[in-house]
């Protein structure tokens, strides 16, 4: 059937990316322009949301950055922020295509950061990590940069859906489940969570330690 | 003597850096509750304070960052957060305790740090540096999470403790003093300056240069 | 002629790494200072500023810091460090050096950055975006440490000064013309990029997103 070819499902895996990392450059470019940075930052930005995660696992991973090796990333943050500057109006319109593909590219890059992490030989648990990382590292410095508090700290379940994700591939792996209907399973779940947090408005429950911010005030 | 069997030895330090990688990971956990942060941001909070600083060493160095080798690591942030969460009241009263371990885990990061510096072939300044990146980059790490300027740069004797701590090590090891003597007394000198430092309100000179700041006003 | 003397060159382009670096250190400590940071708080800013983007380069180029394979960068932070504790006051007169010497630093370590990114393999893009972060990495990190948006995420031409002589580095590379005559044509454009933009007030457009910003306040 058509999607046992390995030419369809490399197509559709290089689709999501490319519309993932649209949808992650977007979100840090809009970002900075609410904070009124100028076109460099915003670019910065954009490209941290967009590389930011999977760069940080290549590092600790110790193999070279995966956007130092195709032009691909840098290119869609052009593309991203020629958008921006072009079609803001637009863009808004389109809010629930971005969430969409935003939630298709954690999914995507959360699996691929497991995978990369398994392949240079490190255990499951640090996949799971990886995964996370890989998927959601890119907004905590785009915040940094931005100068606020982490959003995914605060509001939101997104790193949670990643490792959600994380457990099942694990699980899955274990009872020796196909990988191809692993991927599947793990990126429908990821997508699933990450969309259900959002319309339901779930989120983790914060912690409470108010005598420390007793302290904090003294 | 008892303190010369290699088992005991092993079985202090690694009590110590349990001890340490708890203490540091709780203090990251109860930061991020004073400002609401939910589970996982404290969570991230927690691991970064027990990890940061290694790993960036470790990137530095250019091996396998030391929490990917070990669950410990992630256990014991597993284990600080549950006591966070379930004992918040109760760890107040043992703030003395946290403190001292706290204390501990610098001492035993600087020298796990600066040893590791030299095992790769490094110069001893080089390793002074990583022995205080080692202990302190975790906290600095923590701060830009949390949105505020770092603690380490303003209040407290923490990172000279040990830079001093390093140079000790750096002045025995050039006398030829042997390891073993040369640990215990650098680590001793850097839980006391430390805790002397804390209870004698010793601090560094701030920084002058109002010419500077009268620009940024105008 | 003396300028063909390979020692000549490399005094000068020793002399010019150590004023910039000088210059990036000064700018790190002084705006410490103005936040009120104490020695240590100083010396770590001034640092970062000094070898950040060159840190995060060799990181993701995989090699070692170039800050751990000679002292220099550490004694140019000190005597940074002496020289704002000692002559705040006179180091204001100099103001306009510093500028000076800030931007040869900047030209200087962009031109570093290609290069070493060239030899290490990477295609000419990769070199271009690593020059930049040679370049102004370091102030970024400063910033942060500071808990303030980036500066040359909104004001002042700083980091395209240095794409746009990457971009005259490649486009001379692909001529063919000679590499010491590329260089020096690099190092004259990012430093009259630089002072112009100053001088004329110029800056980059901002962005604008009227819709997120309402968004945010809602």
């Amino acid at each position: 059937m058509f999607y046992h070819d390995p030419v369809f499902i490399h197509s559709v895996q290089q689709t999501i990316e490319i519309l993932g990392t649209l949808a992650f450059a977007i979100s840090g470019i809009r970002h900075a322009a609410a904070r009124r940075y100028d076109w460099f930052g915003g670019f910065v930005c954009g490209f941290v949301v967009a590389i930011g995660g999977g760069t940080l696992r290549d590092v600790m991973l110790g193999v070279t950055p995966f956007w130092m090796t195709s032009p691909m990333y840098i290119v869609c943050t052009f593309l991203a922020q020629a958008m921006v500057i072009l079609f803001a109006r637009l863009l808004r319109h389109l809010d629930n295509a971005w969430f969409f593909f935003d939630t298709l590219g954690l999914a995507l890059f959360t699996i691929a950061g497991i995978q990369k992490t398994l392949v240079c030989g490190h255990p499951f648990w640090v996949a799971i990590a990886m995964g996370c990382i890989t998927g959601s590292a890119g907004g905590v410095i785009r915040d940094l940069l931005l100068n606020r508090p982490p959003v995914i700290f605060r509001k939101e379940i997104y790193a949670m859906a990643s490792i959600l994700g994380g457990l099942v591939y694990w699980l899955m792996t274990s009872l020796h489940v196909n990988v191809a209907v692993t991927v599947v399973v793990v990126f429908v779940i990821i997508v699933a969570v990450r969309i259900l947090a959002v319309k339901y408005h779930l989120s983790l429950p914060i912690l409470k330690d108010e005598e420390l911010k007793k302290d904090d005030s003294q």
